[in-house]
């Protein structure tokens, strides 16, 4: 179960208000690439985990934990860049709040019509928080690959956001959030070594079920049949230490056509005479 | 740009035809563990690959047109499956066409009401296909570690309905996509090995602007504040090799609370006489 | 503006109640093929016509605002549909309420759970409406064509529909809704008839700032080119009259690589020495 | 900033694993009533509370927090719900794993093909959770009664899944969380007491600036004028006390149509010679 | 069934036409607080009120037919704000036509690329309307919350609306569309009124089937046991009655680990050996 | 199965890039006009005819593969877009890179945040593609009509989309689109005529079972019954040749009104005393 105090994790301080910015924020909170996604996927992924893997739920529900208070701590960033215009937008309008004219022109319209200049649970476009994007597999390494890639993604957003701003204050947050980052991504890396061999995921399929032909084979779609390009992924051991890479092309398989006969889908195009088309075959 | 021809790229039987499978496969075109998903997100990565890196661009490109057979294949699968009522059903079923009654109490309903009998831009729920699954980061170590994580949940996907069929035509299908993301997992794998030293992602940005007391330290949010487990993930190098990972707590940053006085957003909860609750603090 | 009164449109008798067949008539409210959609296309489309096309404005009113009443009758006949469990049903069941059984194994869950056994405002899966599926694009052909098309597959599902029941009075509102369904049909034909002369959609672009070569040729994206296989659109006038079908093959146009420089993003996939893999080019 | 420990909030004990439930149980993690939406719509809330309202801060994080260890609960529910199969459904499937049967015929797919047999972020049809279900308007006042509705529906939601269960461990975690449900109704109605008049919110809105002829009239869409039928809220003194409730009939306001002219939007349905339809006028 | 006529409900006037105003107005048509939810909301409301309470689906059809008129009436008040472009904007813009540049700045891109310049079903962000907007819980009294929340968040953002406008046609507009809300705020509490001893809702529920130790009690979650803040919601009577306030903690209720072992999942993240994680427990 | 080579199906050229033109293009890829919703429509249609029809899935197949190039083609010109700010923008910005406070202010905030200057799979507004975009019925007849419609939209989106630019680069591109936009509708309505009587959609249903009163009546939903209009579509002969257009009135079918009775709902607005409402009846 879950706790809280009222502190925020790091301290989150805005010296000249920005509304532009606190648009591309949410995309931290409520994007694919945000808090809450970590904060929700590694809580699942957690209530996943059997009791014999109890040392990978401690890890997941320590860090789902650590997000929450990321999601805060952005949503209090946001708030304190939406006090106040930023300097060159005041003398573009002439008349009424500046700060509301701005937001009208090209702000987040709903953190000003739904949320009264405060945050929301979507990303920089108002599209809502998504459960689709929460990875919980059942599987600590395919679920440990999905956090290294959401916190890659998670970290470059932040890089990007912290190119986005001159304030020092703005400037201080993401050094952090980039830094936790950092460890994220090391600590699930770290967590898929514990593991021990995991690939490929999953990891307990036969694979002398898989079919022999294709399963370290890279496939060229390319339309004029090319020559083997002698990439590391067409050449020597594969990177899971159980096969060869080789080269090859889409085997081809026949045609899958079928002839159907359900007539209470009323797929025939035509009337009762039959499909002219099918005369015509 | 692309070609077709007429054939699949593997072939595809059905021996004996069952639509709670159908259901079920429909979760491999478009859920987010699917085809759609990995075809157009490979696709997406080729577009945002620049011109020096085109080696990886034609891998992404290569791999993106096989996925689009793929779903060729899986829908081919999904019709051939609809083709007729399982035996088992046929009994309980006192009146009217058998199929139709089993779709009506456990099918994938708009595979009958939508489609025709045939596969759907949906997973197995009918919940569609959703354009945010496609990650396309512009950085190809961000997104190496994302098609990982999308072979990973997608092998498993194919896993586990390899497991629900006793068909042999279906297990064979299963057999030859399990396969492909066997080598899939393991070609993104090789490209992250060829790219060179990509921890953390982004790579690019100087780790010196990280908050140094945070960027490789475990943060424990337990109540009570427990001692250092003494795990990977808390002790010894960091799996980049670029600092030490060490145990800590969530530092604290102060309250977040800000006041606000932007009228024009009517905030105040109470009238005129101004927030009852105001004069209780 | 709208008025009501307390009459259904048209008469809804359940005999036998089906709750999986409530669950089916979901789509025919909410789905995309759905009453929701038309009743709302409709609307907006003639919320978009200007003062001049005042008479397609009125047709568009008329309907949009009979298929309100379409909402009406199928949402009270899938309450009519939950008001008991099938006799096949209940026998298999052991205990407590058959119905909530039934709705447990493959009735339409929120039906129960967020409605007390009432419908929704969405489609068989329980996917909710969803505003794009409203097209009003200000052109009336354009719309004209959407409207057909909307008909074609409402009518389409109501079709199916019928075929699912045995049940005297649900057969007869679909009778009454299909004719309605084919009315329409007639109905949008007719304005588009009306119009004029409305192809290639929108007829207000001048076709001679279009591309000359390929504006009527059918493009064959055949691996291997084939020859023109003479159909119907491939050779002949085209159906507009203003063009020669010819046949042909995807032109080509270059390589689409560019090289980008925009340090900001943080797009370079290795650390500070450059991509390994740039060297390797 | 946030915490936890390794308890549930509560026990939560399964006797008879029912897999129909696990997938009824859903709605209440990731449906619009369920527990993802309060805990996030509280936490939401409170970022949003002004230094000066810092009570009613304290009352939502507190509740926020809260509910988060309610989705701990109902996950571990679905979790073990999902560890066999109910017996009667044993007896029926004649081959393979019985549980795996019975998840293709009425479970819910993705709890198998996903998530490994756990639960998801997705009500009991799959439908991800969304953010727009976070309501967080800045408006103290707005927000209780969103509270208050969010907790009627959610109370609904638990008694309803009450219901569908003999099995005495889910029963008792119902019986706590119901509980729980009705001391949050209580708890909003005690912060709107507090607040004062907060009737019509947002009352900081200078009622003058209404239009005065309807802001206290019941108004009637009857097709036929229908008489005034004397309720509670077409007579008598308004529930804010501000107003007299009197009834009438939709003012009118004349036509809506306009001309437009924006060539460049291409509206125009026939081509160069202008729409025929407009010579018909 | 529903009617209509070619009259809007109230005039709709617009002096200076401004497309970032026509993009706010958005969120009153297909946002969560606008028009399309509580006109579906209080018609599927009355879809599902039973015989015996024919005066509350008077009521709901009343006013959905009601709301109804208001889609018209801010679709028209769109259109007319997208006839030109503000004269500030003209000045800036050196080439083409103003209002094209306008609308590719900062306006709403879909008015006029799917539009031709007109309202859409969607919020101000372009975000379709969803289905899942609409509660309908077959309990009259929970439905009569959710509907004075709407109705609260609904007046919130028309106030906002009028705040953002210095057009008398468009502010006379947001009187007549403000003063409607305060109305139908007030009906759905007298409606409350009407139905009775509602709290806690559903009312039907026994509640002495409630966990009798929480159902009164405030939970405090905070990391250090506080003391009770002596508040409204933790002492004296609550506020349906029922019950006394008291104060407490998380009961806490032990771990909900279990262990898994259904084999077909693939859940196990290691080969064959087992995984190296468990041995290390 | 699909082919790919490495150049684009057509030259793309941007002589002065334009990042809010960048923003608008992304409703040619991912918006419900766009070429992800064409491709996907074709493909699955193409694979639900059957053998005997396979001279449509030819048809199908060819366009559909067609339409993937042009996906490329357009995430080539967004990024071309993208490599650097318009003149005028640049002028106005004081600090920093002109590009992202450009992109800040009024352009796509995921082509920057999420895709580091790159297409999206999403529309204009960053609303993901969405599956249900996708019509693909079974029935040929239907999906001709939802291709036109498709193609109809798509190629005024592509109008729009010519007349918001003057790079020359630009549009040439939209004069290649646009020129296959008409070939396209043409093709569809080439099937339609190679299908034959297909009148009403589906034509397979016997029309002797449909609603004989109303199946060609125009229904007035007029609030005062006005007096047939006399026009097309009133009177003489339906467009499918297969009745007589009249004029008429909605029939009305009595009240819908049921009673309920299942406990288990919960339903009761009040408690144990009964609903003070229904004593009032």
């Amino acid at each position: 179960m879950f706790y809280h105090d009222n502190e925020l994790q790091y301290e989150v301080e805005v010296e000249e208000p920005d509304p532009y910015y606190a648009k591309m924020m949410q995309q931290a909170i409520g994007g694919i690439e945000g808090e809450m996604r970590v904060a929700l996927q590694y809580m699942f992924q957690a209530f996943g985990t059997p009791k014999s893997m109890g040392k990978y739920r401690d890890l997941l529900m320590e860090t789902a934990t650590e997000e929450l208070g990321h999601i805060e701590m952005i949503a209090t960033a946001i708030t304190k860049n939406l006090q106040g215009a930023p300097e060159d937008v005041k003398e573009e309008v002439a008349d009424g709040n500046p700060l509301i004219r701005t937001m009208m022109q090209g702000g987040q319209p709903r953190q000003a019509l739904s949320a009264g200049m405060h945050g929301l649970a979507t990303d920089a476009n108002g599209v809502p928080f998504n459960g689709s994007y929460v990875v919980a597999s059942g599987n600590l390494a395919a679920d440990m690959y999905a956090n290294i890639a959401a916190e890659a993604t998670g970290r470059q957003l932040a890089c990007r956001l912290y190119e986005m701003t001159d304030d020092e204050g703005m400037k201080d947050m993401w050094a952090y959030l980039i830094a936790r980052d950092t460890m994220h991504q090391n600590q699930w890396h770290a967590a898929l070594e514990e593991l021990g061999d995991t690939l490929p995921v999953p990891a307990s399929f036969p694979q002398e079920k898989e079919n022999q032909n294709v399963n370290y084979q890279f496939m060229s779609t390319f339309r004029d049949q090319r020559e083997d390009p002698e990439e590391r992924w067409t050449q020597d051991t594969s990177i899971d230490g159980k096969g060869e890479f080789s080269f090859g092309y889409q085997p081809g398989g026949g045609s899958g056509l079928v002839e159907e006969a359900i007539e209470e889908m009323h797929n025939h195009a035509s009337g009762s005479g039959g499909d002219k088309s099918i005369d015509d075959q």
